[in-house]
């Protein structure tokens, strides 16, 4: 039997403005959803304030731990983008003005508007390669298993779209969802009797709130389409067993 | 002069389901909309799995660099929902099943309902002080500055206002946003020195996308209404000139 390595990842935003409330973040839910797709597991995800110390420091903390980290936000012109020298500090390598990326910058700006600010944009730690940006051509890049990318959601997707054929994956997360139709409180022993008995699953069970009430979903999670079918059948089983039970 | 010593908070978001991108946040948002209102500084936010050991470490990580943490998630009847063990764990206390949190249950459960599973939510740990749960009984709890909340959206919120009037909180931040009707990369790098000249106030720059291209908006944030208001001036001065530049 061949034990595949897990490929993992962590997501580091970087931003006073989700901090603040101000900007509702949108891209941890879409990468979430593209590693679960690609079978990379998402372990962990940060959000900080758009200062050195603390990029650097979550910038080390995540990339050590994981295959991959994808950070989000402060690669514009302002001066509180400061996503790249910061990366740069944390792997503790040089950045200047990359001429492949004031190459692509060139795409959309004419000569004389390369002004200072948006030549920031065009700084890029020694070492990386240039993540393109079909929307508004400033690179994102990768250095080591990092990989620096836009916060605006659709110049995000974009770049996410470019780098996901070089990502190694895994086996994609099948996963069921089954309507409990019951309270939680009716299933939740027997259902943890049948996540121990199927230890190579994950069974999970998320309530949500709508007008008329819980509705509970039972979701069940795993790489082995087999396993997966096992432990499906069992808690539907439970479910129909508790539900004739309740009259339900 | 009184320097006040600034409020900070964090969050720590527990539960694998936000990690697989089946369920979408929306706790971070409303709790960072709260902080801002109230003058607390939120400072950093994780999300981790349902796994012991990575909400102890979160739990003392978040806990020891900030004023409060708020956590939500993973409080229910499940097997998945080993929050409250996990807090307990974290702050090396023990836990068991807390009578006035059973009493609390059974404002919504009738006693021969109140089963192991059920139970499991009034699981308390040692010296905790409880949180009402208007919405479904099951209470979160305070213990040191940890507050542990639900991760229903409704219920969490209702928790929020509960807590709300119990926390110590900070002069307002006051922000004001000033449309650029401009590229960013014309006025980043003057904006970069009007932030050096007001060094009290913190100016961002976020551009957003339209289906008509760029639309960017810099916010000045401070807590200082006087100050706030000369940074406003200039920032405002510097975009009527660059506007009208560019015959704009």
């Amino acid at each position: 039997m061949t034990v595949s390595t897990p490929i993992t990842a962590a997501i580091l935003v970087i931003g006073d403005e989700i901090l603040s409330g101000r900007t509702k973040d949108r891209n941890i839910g879409t990468i979430a959803d593209y590693c679960a797709a690609v079978g990379i597991d998402l372990r962990e995800v940060r959000i900080v304030p758009d200062e050195q110390d603390r990029i650097v420091e979550a910038v080390n903390a995540l990339r050590a731990g994981h295959t991959y980290l994808f950070t989000t936000g402060g690669i514009g012109p302002t001066h509180d983008d400061i996503t790249a020298d910061s990366v740069a500090a944390a792997f503790g390598v040089s950045i200047d003005v990359d001429q492949r990326a004031v190459a692509m910058l060139l795409e959309r700006h004419k000569p004389e508007d390369l002004n200072e600010a948006r030549l920031r944009m065009a700084r890029i730690p020694a070492g990386a390669d240039l993540i393109a940006n079909p929307v508004s051509k400033a690179p994102g890049f990768r250095l080591g298993n990092v990989f620096v990318m836009a916060g605006v959601p659709a110049i995000m997707q974009a770049m996410l779209d470019s780098i996901g054929p070089t990502l190694e994956t895994g086996a994609r997360v099948l996963s069921h969802t089954i309507e409990a139709g019951l309270p939680e409180g009716t299933y939740a022993g027997a259902l943890g009797e049948l996540a121990k008995a199927h230890a190579g699953v994950s069974i999970g069970s998320y309530p949500s709130m709508t007008s008329t009430g819980f509705t509970n979903r039972i979701v069940v999670r795993g790489r082995d389409p087999q396993a997966l079918d096992a432990a499906r059948a069992d808690v539907e089983a439970l479910v129909a067993r508790l539900r004739a039970d309740a009259g339900a």
